[in-house]
């Protein structure tokens, strides 16, 4: 047992339980730690050459980057043995990979998106976000970590393990273009291609670590709704002298409504939006207890004077099992250099709200849109564009989720000298619960990213001993599963 | 009398007054009438080419623009006779030109604006901005109104009475190049050329007809305060799901403020705010309900289904008896295409405070930046950037008024075959201030501009009418005024 426990300082409740019921020591496999080791610096070039397509999922500008990143992981699955091919969608292409058939054998699906957020203000990024650049034992570049450097830790471990003993059991790969737009067009994918994706179980790295350093498995997510509000009270911008004082102010008009959307106690004010939400259990709660958190350091990371949020909940409470409504941006009038007078026509806001098990993004819907008709002023015209939607995700560790729990428990043993964590997350991989509809599967959520990597902001990183202890893990976790 | 009132259907009560005083038939003037006709299509094609050059004050990449069109406006008054020069100013140049001496005449200042507001949003424009189009007997184009066409009706007036009868007394022609940015620079200017700059009465035209088609003589002006209110909540944008619900949102914070900065009756709650408001005159009030104003016309032109301001007031005494507070822009996080789910770190609001006689800027600007700070929670930093500033006017027509009123009474009547409106204005002309604290001299402000212009919007116009007969009047003005 010495050597399962190497390094580990903290043992939580849960991997205390599995370890008492497995109790043996694990396996060594020399010829794949001598090829990942040969391998070690071709595997970053290969990161760095797929970070360095600006595959932008959400703005049209870069279409053709998207095209050239599908056709990269195309490439790396047909040159390392795998079946592979592009499937064209109505929006980004999709691609998909089988491994040679492993008789007995159960199939795991392995998930990744190779888009990636849009990457503003580029003078606040240190370096060009498309021009990656290593330094201080990380990766530094736009997807460096979300989604391409835990996708590339999955196609390489593929590699090693197809160099060396061969996959041990049935592998589908699955990429898409669309995961930061909301995947609209993978749903209709999973269905059309659903015998082809039969599998027992999805295997996902798209999360960060609950701490840094320690990979994390998330058994919960949190859904999301995005909408756009629209408010107009004029047929265009006017002289702020002339007319001003006389008609309605598009930016007055939405900022009163974003002001009312909560309470002083940060509480959403919209009925019915906390309808579902379950209460946190007490096994959670001695997780959350467990788990090493420092306040002041993430508080000194945000670079926040102090940490605010929903009354009566902690930190980790707030961004894991409590719903938020976040605005995402906010529009109007003239946002130029200098002064312009104008009363302005238009206003837009950006919306995400964070949903966690058991709301129902569709009710969470029916709530928003009839509070913001209901707040809307006669003098103001509105209009709601609704975007992305994705479930809420709760892999419970009553049913088969124990099985999977155990088999990341080993895995990260094997591939980093200690445990994972166990933790829900505050984020959104909608896939998650699609495919739980479309394919009637559990995904094992398995983060390897940094809390810190900038995900979704200026400066995103990847930690470098994430990327190859990452691959050494995930080859593990596929003889785990077999 | 008879001639006099031709065409007149509305006489309001100054004017009334005015005529009963003077009671004299007008003169004709046919050597400049037969010029103006001759020169009617040059005018034009010359007011087209000044449009054409896009001299935006308010974004340094059109420099060269603005220096184009300073040169334009000098080159002209040097045709036609005046001894003229560009100044050098830290901003933008300045015009300043000088008709042949008139022994024992008064000499007036006539100022105008070569620069132009911003044209953003092309694909509202019908036309490009800057490509002057000709059609239905108006001329489209920034700044074809605001404020290159009101100053070349006395650039063209000056050049018909050089060419037929002199010009009847002392002329100096001042055009800047930073009114849209709020004549930074003009004041050490007037300072430094005070002597040369010595005259007993400025005339401006740079404010629209309070109702369309009658040029109006606007005794008071609203002065401005403007400012940009920044927020930071923390040193970077982050990953909504991962942090949200556990850090201050910028938009939020920001929204917040906006929202109280006004109660539910329109009224603005900083205290201090209407200090040294003046109340409406009876005489006021007479000239009010005497002026023709279409309430649905006016909402009509504006595309608002209701009007709203301040509680206990009409409609034109809210825009030209009353202060007000506009928001005329807001932005923060995420504004492009599509979503992007951050927790924006920073969001920036622009607004503008139009101020009425004898409010002071510098209290109002004192009283908005207390009230900020207080508003301002400790989560969030604040920071205030002061912009333009403007004392309000007021010409009295107790005082040396009259005679100013009387000279535009007479001239618009040769010009437009009726007399003049006499209004308060709602925008604001910070020049006017300045030139009575500089140069210790009132200013008339005849309007030419029509309401429906669309000044510091899209689709600015100027009418072809209020041009040619905008001539007309300017030159009968430098008579009555000589």
């Amino acid at each position: 047992m010495n050597k399962i426990y190497r390094g580990t300082s903290q043992v939580n409740t849960l991997e205390r339980e599995i370890f008492l019921l497995r109790g043996s020591p694990l396996a060594m496999d020399e010829p794949l730690d001598k090829y990942l080791e040969e391998n070690r610096d071709r595997f970053l070039e290969q990161l760095v050459e797929l970070v360095s397509i600006p595959s932008v999922s959400t703005d049209p500008a870069y279409r053709p980057a998207i095209r050239r990143a599908a056709e990269w992981v195309e490439a790396w699955c047909r040159r390392i043995g795998l079946e592979s091919r592009v499937l064209e969608t109505p929006g980004h292409p999709c691609v998909l990979a089988r491994g040679p058939e492993v008789p007995g054998k159960p199939t795991i699906l392995i998930y990744g998106h190779y888009d990636v957020q849009p990457a503003e203000d580029p003078e606040r990024w240190r370096h060009p976000p498309f021009e990656p650049v290593i330094a201080d034992g990380r990766i530094c570049g736009r997807g460096a970590c979300d989604n391409k450097g835990q996708l590339m830790v999955h196609l390489c471990a593929l590699e090693a393990l197809q160099a060396t003993s061969g996959l041990p059991l049935n592998v589908i790969v699955l990429v898409e273009g669309e995961e930061e737009t909301g995947s609209p067009n993978l749903p209709a994918l999973l269905e059309e291609h659903r015998h082809e994706l039969a599998c027992q179980v999805a295997v996902v790295s798209d999360t960060s670590t609950a701490v840094k350093g320690i990979p994390t498995v998330h058994y919960s997510l949190r859904g999301i709704v995005f909408l756009e509000i629209e408010i107009q009270v004029s047929s265009r911008d006017v002289h702020s002298g002339i007319y001003g004082g006389t008609l309605a102010n598009a930016i007055q008009v939405l900022a009163k409504m974003c002001s009312k959307l909560h309470d002083e106690h940060f509480r959403v004010t919209v009925p019915g939006f906390y309808e579902g939400v379950l209460e946190i259990q007490d096994w959670e709660r001695r997780l959350l207890q467990e788990l090493p958190f420092d306040e002041e350091e993430y508080a000194r990371w945000l670079g926040v004077p102090e940490l605010v949020g929903e009354a009566g909940f902690t930190t980790n409470e707030r961004r894991w099992f409590r719903p938020t409504i976040e605005f995402n941006g906010f529009s109007g009038g003239y946002t130029g250099n200098g002064s312009k007078t104008i009363v302005p026509s238009q206003a837009v806001l950006k919306l995400s709200a964070r949903l966690v098990p058991d709301q129902d993004p569709d009710h969470v819907l029916g709530c928003l849109q009839r509070w913001f008709e209901a707040e809307c002023p006669s003098f103001a015209r509105l209009e709601i564009r609704v975007g992305d939607r994705g479930y809420p995700y709760l892999l419970r560790r009553e049913g088969s989720g124990g099985r999977y729990f155990e088999a990341a428990v080993i895995a990260v043993q094997e591939g980093f000298g200690r445990a994972p964590l166990f933790s829900r997350h505050g984020g959104t991989v909608p896939i998650v619960s699609t495919f739980r509809t479309a394919l009637g599967v559990d995904t094992l959520l398995l983060g390897l990213g940094s809390p810190d990597d900038g995900v979704h902001s200026q400066n995103e990183k990847f930690e470098l001993v994430n990327f190859y202890r990452g691959i050494r893990t995930a080859a593990a976790l596929l003889r785990e599963l077999a």
